[in-house]
């Protein structure tokens, strides 16, 4: 296949959605919970979500310009300011895919996706139980993409809660302990399993490729 | 492990950095392919290439405010207008990983990681030979996130080149069929096996949870 920036513009709407959908590679699986001021939870499933700076810890996630799903989620961090981001795992990924489905503002995709809610003191934003690895997010600032509407929503990390033995003794989590699964396209989970971890690359150990 | 934000900001840099790179989940490895005004290719690891809407079809990575060959990844798309983004796969993961050392100006990572450029007709940028999934783009704009310098580099997507038997008849690319890895953190590569494509969600067909 080899398709030109007029080929692009002339596919089928569909068609070309799960294709650039899946041009990226393999993506992450995150559920970010919301909390509106008047009290009602929001959970959505975001495969945007990308690291933008270690010290401070700032993290991104892309919300698209529709979709009644992700509207609600940056609706309720504009009202309260906060946010959680929950890895999704292996034992329950499907539930966390039906967080997409659009359901009407005010009802908790938690109660109707069967995860549950889990605060901590002195947080807004609900944490989904069932996940291992989840961060608390302090948002930062909103930065609108001109083309097509987009936002790349950033945020700080004030939390992180993680199991012990997930955190190795220089600070990498080990994911494949944990279960994620990684995305491809709109709708295809997949499994992930280690193959190597690689030094620190310095051009004067650079091996003989 | 329940790190407050105090707790984050005085974690040893070292920690720090392995730990919030690997809190996003698994991420997708791309080569992004550039070529400098006077002739000069360069190639460069990525791991936060993101998608940001499909119509027009535009594609985003993020590049750090430091480090040498991300910042001649930047300058020499702002001198040509064009990049190529080249999926990584299983067999040729540890090059791609090496293209991360610092080099000098000027040093091509093609030929010190022993990957191949290929060209093709009226594109100024070097497509990674050795990948199965190669995408043309064009600059678009840079956007700045305020609070550590860090750009996102907005493309729209020109041409796509993959094999036709991994293309899917609705569009969808199989990652698994072209190995593609999964990253996690700084330096640890994964390989990936499908589990399963969900329905799109309708709430009118959610399951019993």
């Amino acid at each position: 296949m080899n398709l030109t920036q007029d080929d692009l513009q002339h596919l089928d709407a569909r068609f070309r959605a799960n294709l650039i959908n899946s041009v990226t590679g393999y993506k992450p699986a995150n559920l970010i919970g919301t909390i509106s001021a008047r009290g009602e939870t929001n959970l959505a499933i975001f495969t945007s979500v990308v690291h933008l700076g270690a010290n401070p810890p700032l993290i991104g996630f892309v919300q698209r310009p529709t979709g009644e799903v992700a509207r609600h989620t940056l609706e309720n961090i504009l009202e309260t300011g906060v946010y959680t981001i929950n890895h999704v795992h292996v034992d329950f990924f499907a539930r966390a895919h039906w967080t997409s489905a659009k359901f009407a503002r005010g009802v908790s995709e938690f109660e109707k996706c069967g995860l549950m809610t889990e605060f901590i003191e002195g947080f807004a934003a609900p944490f989904v139980a069932e996940s291992l690895i989840r961060l608390g997010v302090r948002f930062v600032e909103q930065i609108p993409v001109k083309l097509n509407g987009t936002v790349l929503v950033v945020g700080e990390i004030v939390a992180v809660i993680a199991p012990d033995n997930a955190v190795s003794k220089n600070g990498s989590v080990d994911l494949n302990a944990v279960g994620d699964v990684a995305v491809s396209g709109l709708d295809t989970y997949h499994r992930v399993a280690q193959i190597e971890t690689l030094p620190y690359a310095k051009p004067e150990n650079l091996p003989d490729f």
